[in-house]
């Protein structure tokens, strides 16, 4: 086990969005059932993988033993400590989970209403299934009302559609989610552009990105997974304005949204993707990376700056023998090599990943306070 | 004058977005008529100032003599000529416009249809009263039909979008400008919001910025001034792909846009803005520069990478005396400076000026065929 995770990160030569630094992955992937990247971001279960062979420093000069769950003390300054600091996102998760928890009690006590948040469930994906389930109990765990649709596979749009325009007349729900993919025979833009805006608790309504986009300008929900990520920095007392920041990576649902929010936090921002000619020069300037393009252990040691800040959105397989499942997790980044030269960096899994479904319950609490002017 | 261009570009050291390298150029602000940086490219009427003291080389090879009119070879590969390029916005400028005038000559033949474009003006400013007339002289030079309503000063708001609401409704409206700016009494973004999104020409729409912004989603209109300079990319055989861009400024309607744009056509873009610490070091890797930051001969000789190409989009004032109007026109970029340096540098005014006009006009054109469905 500790050899393999060794080799995962050794320095074989590469081009730019291949696929990994480890001899075995590719057949990993077939191992996982398939699924886009929103559904990997919003709702992976799995807490799986190896333990971190070296880590676990953010605790070292506290009493406490330095193994997990490791509780992150947020605005706690990374940057004061000699050593690398593992940004906790299971921690961090968990305490604005109990915000949360704490504002959906004080709302239903003030005014008598719950958050709701309705999913829409089509066909018989099991992992789809999966997720529906987790954003139910997460929902559940801090006093959101889950409301869930499950159609069959052969539904028409139409049905899909008729379901999406009760659940943006019914004022007991405030976000409304459709789990992705649809049925091959849906359009998916149809489907989602239905969603009423004020209850596109996903925050991906171009509407919603534009106002990202623009100075002045506030959007009604900041996409999940993006947010979370920030929340991270915030949340560790990294600073942000003035800063260089990279993010690898430009797809619509993290590496772009990410950019606007690093740029709207006056960070010098910086978007490496696959036609960028030199990634590891250019990443190496950054006093912050965010990746997010879903490739196992791409960026590199060398790719980074010393003391810089890491946020690996990626979660990749890789085929593990020692693992039940027969795969493990890793990020975008070879964590093992990042330890040695970054300040503070997200392990895989237990970084991002957490943060994505608190951001989803603080959306649907953020949009429920709004739509009842509730402060 | 030619030593007041030389001292212009001195090297003082300053502040990242302080306002000149002359010494001047502060009070010439104040003799200009105030106007948002919306009004001053959309619509500068002023083609004065100096001539270039060292330029002019792009025909240097052909027979006709380099003075300008300089006709710009569309598609020409600069890259293959020793000597710095000027980009002659003004030539390319007249090629679209021609270009527009056949499509809507031909438009009309073809179905009996003539693009037409509206502008509301409120209140009593010259400037605004200037912009507008051009932009319907524009208009009548490529036969794009221009309706006009004039406001008094003290008009409602509620009268404004009375209007906007008659060229919503109006089927030979295809496109709504609404000078800026308004009066203090009045809303802007309400106005502007106002706007169908269909004949919104400006292309400043949340919903039209997030369509940029999102990889797989086509926005109904590209914001006229940054279109304008990828426009004078391509139109120049400049290409963008792989590149590394950088813009300075991130406004709505220059900066971020323009961004956006050069990321869709996969350059590896950096934003630098007023909060970057090193604009000078993050500047000079580009390999293509867009400055739209309205300080004049902010950017120096050496900030450029050699062989870098320049697209300034600044039209600052500084002080003239030997100017009839008492001052002249200067860019963002140190022009005689840059000249030394880039492969190909667009001049201040007759860059992208000219360009935001005729942009204007192909967006006209664009929704008059989109919603006749003429091809």
């Amino acid at each position: 086990m500790a050899s393999a995770a060794a080799s995962s990160c050794s320095s074989i030569s590469m081009m730019f969005l291949t696929h990994s630094c480890g001899a075995t992955s590719s057949t990993a992937h077939r191992l996982l059932p398939p699924g886009c990247l929103r559904h990997r971001l919003h709702c992976h279960p799995l807490q799986m993988g190896p333990t971190y062979l070296r880590c676990l420093t953010f605790h070292s000069s506290a009493a406490e033993p330095p193994s997990p769950p490791h509780v992150v003390l947020p605005h706690a300054s990374l940057t004061t400590e000699a050593n690398t600091k593992v940004i906790d996102g299971k921690a961090v998760a968990k305490q604005i989970r109990d915000e949360i928890t704490v504002e959906v009690s004080r709302m239903k006590e003030a005014i008598g209403v719950i958050p709701g948040l309705a999913v829409i469930l089509v066909g018989d994906r099991k992992d789809s299934a999966t997720y529906v389930r987790n954003k139910k109990k997460a929902c559940e765990s801090v006093g959101i009302s889950s409301l869930e649709v499950h159609l069959a596979e052969d539904s028409t749009e139409e049905e899909v559609l008729k379901h999406i325009s009760g659940y943006n007349d019914d004022p007991s729900v405030h976000g409304i989610l459709v789990q992705l993919p649809l049925p091959s025979h849906m359009n998916e833009q149809n489907v989602l552009n239905a969603v009423r805006i004020e209850k596109d608790v996903d925050g991906f309504h171009p509407l919603n990105i534009g106002r990202l986009a623009m100075r002045g300008r506030e959007p009604l929900f900041v996409p999940c997974t993006p947010k979370g990520c920030i929340e991270l920095l915030h949340r560790h007392g990294i600073s942000i304005k003035g800063k260089r920041a990279v993010v690898i990576g430009r797809s619509n649902i993290v590496g772009m949204p990410a950019a606007l929010l690093l740029q709207r936090e006056d960070a010098t921002v910086t978007v490496v993707h696959s036609r960028t000619n030199n990634p590891e020069e250019i990443t190496k300037q950054a006093d912050i990376i965010i990746s997010a393009v879903g490739q196992p252990n791409m960026v590199k040691g060398s790719w980074i700056k010393p003391g810089a800040v890491i946020i690996d959105v990626g979660i990749n397989p890789v085929e593990d023998p020692s693992s039940p499942r027969g795969y493990r997790l890793v990020g975008d980044v070879c964590y093992e090599e990042a330890i040695e030269v970054a300040s503070a960096v997200t392990p895989v899994p237990g970084g991002v990943g957490p943060m994505t479904i608190a951001m989803l319950l603080q959306n649907t609490l953020i949009s429920a306070k709004r739509m009842h002017n509730f402060e």
